[in-house]
């Protein structure tokens, strides 16, 4: 990772984070145990609201990619809050990429690079990932794109 | 997480944990590697049985939280097991649910909620917990929902 | 794990580790975090292609398997790549195994036996993992199964 701050990186590529929601749930959008940090499946919003989606019915590659790179700044904006700076962020260690798929869309791969490649952008060599990417029949609220991710801290 | 042994938490709740099954396969229901305990995806059950159905098509959201919280107990016997007392864990760091759904029902976190909410009334802070909850087109046995855990042990 | 060198072992079975192709995507095969290793998702192959199917529409259970072994041949590959050696696992530590399936197969858990089996057969004890395996509506390039993997080293 280069020494210049995530915060910098960011800006260079004109990405604001969002507010992070505060948990509605009975559950927590990061949990920290040991160096590793697990963050919650995030769905793909836009405006705030869920976006609504399913690839290969109605949305198409070039859409889901763009939600999936929006879900990669929202898991920016929780891996923020919840660890006070980007900087601490030693490693992006994995991405699990869920698109909402019909029983015929193959390019799910395509999809979560969307999110992969700003991810790479904004951290660098600390940016690369292992990754599993795969189409399921459903996500919450309707969603086309849900990713969770592993990172290790310093 | 309170001082109060999590058994008595469980006595508290009316719930008495199974005995669990020994491991008929090639794989096995729990792994603590280093300080992190890996439980194995749970589906679920009803008297002992495959608590069969889908989301969507012959099962509604509120009969699909009772067997998430099924599994959240089958969860809890597994680590208990494996650990030899739940007093063991420090923290519940993740969990994954599976919902077994049509391609339009779009309720997998309010299922999963069945779950996460005993973990928390069992475990307290201790149970606050990261999450990722989708829908998939068939689980083994024709499982209605499966669940697996990450925990942190002391 | 007995001492018998796990290339031994390779060689008993008659199994001949591929090379591994270099990553070309906008992730990587491995990470490790501490002394846990990640290991990509990966599709099965059959001849260095996709090798396409879905269970319960044009694929059967014993197929599937075929193709669940043949994938842990390629993570075992990837691990060999990733660690030098692959005498330097010390556990292998979850599976999570991903089926293309229809919304009425519900023999995941069989078919990714194909994978746990070869695991065991080829680390003894040290092969024992947590598991989760589920049905899919997709997988990329339209693969039959798609498994991922954690490891423990030294």
């Amino acid at each position: 990772m280069s020494t210049k701050p995530i915060s910098d990186r960011l800006k260079d590529l004109g990405i604001e984070l969002p507010q992070t929601a505060s948990p509605a749930a009975a559950y927590v959008m990061a949990v920290t145990s040991g160096s590793t940090v697990f963050v919650s499946g995030h769905i793909a919003k836009q405006a705030g609201k869920p976006w609504v989606g399913k690839l290969g019915l109605n949305m198409d590659t070039a859409s889901g990619q763009l939600a999936a790179r929006a879900i990669a700044i929202d898991l920016m904006a929780t891996l923020q809050t919840h660890l006070g700076s980007l900087d601490r962020v030693k490693r992006i260690v994995k991405v699990m990429g869920l698109v909402n798929s019909t029983e015929t869309y193959t390019e799910q791969h395509l999809v979560i690079n969307g999110c992969s490649e700003l991810v790479l952008e904004v951290f660098g060599e600390a940016g690369r990932h292992a990754r599993s990417a795969f189409g399921v029949a459903q996500i919450p609220l309707g969603a086309c794109v849900e990713i969770e991710l592993i990172a290790e801290i310093e």
